[in-house]
């Protein structure tokens, strides 16, 4: 991959913030033209370096919750058998792979009453019957997120 | 608050999906008019039921990892004051309050380099002397990252 230099990763970090910002606010932020603005934005999508424009949702104010699941499997589990079942689910929002304390860390969007949580929770549980451990955590709050 | 319609929760699913669409395009992929579009994101942003139009980036192409601290607290605790120092870092990227195994999840932005990775999640753990126990996770790949 070329080298990414200063300007863009403080376009990525000014898009972050707020990425419906025009070519032309971008510029003014980052005393440049719209024309290097647009060609600096396609490379880096070009690159995948910015992989979506998303946006960050109140997840309570839309009747959800998440709910987090970290799994510990047991040695010779075979750990991409289990992210295909998982990332088939739409519920499944975030899985990250991961060294050390957890295999597996999933972020499950559930309905923000118990009850429907609960049975969301449980059809997950089912899917990662090879786990040795699980451990639950009902987000009650997001304090930060922030992504860079 | 008042209600959210359908046609609400259909524009916060597609803004999430590209935060960069146009009032026109946004108007075309609902059938309805620009008028309308620019007034329900009005009310999405003032509801507070979008908090931030924002960019997924690819950690790794910037440079960068996660680790994942799960933090277990002895009973009494004082969480607040825990979760203002953590805030306060501007590497501490995701903070949520759980209920459950953990009562906080973290996401720290770190070096790529294991060396810098080691060094930044020991400061972070210098923060949460009163954790009973911390589970660490350093996060080798983002499979899926969805947000609603």
């Amino acid at each position: 991959m070329r080298k990414l230099d200063k300007m863009d990763l403080q376009l990525v970090k000014v898009l972050s913030q707020n990425s419906r910002l025009t070519y032309k606010e971008l510029a003014e932020l980052l005393s440049t033209t719209r024309q290097r603005v647009a060609r600096r934005m396609e490379k880096l999508k070009r690159l995948g370096v910015i992989k979506k424009f998303t946006v960050i949702p109140n997840f309570e104010k839309l009747g959800y919750a998440y709910v987090i699941l970290a799994v510990s499997l047991r040695p010779g589990t075979d750990i991409n058998t289990i992210i295909e079942r998982l990332q088939a689910r739409e519920e499944v929002k975030i899985i990250e792979k991961g060294i050390g304390a957890h295999s597996l860390i999933i972020h499950v969007l559930v309905p923000k009453e118990l009850k429907g949580a609960e049975e969301r929770v449980e059809e997950i549980m089912n899917e990662l019957k090879e786990a040795e451990r699980i451990d639950v955590t009902f987000v009650s709050d997001v304090v930060k997120f922030e992504l860079i």
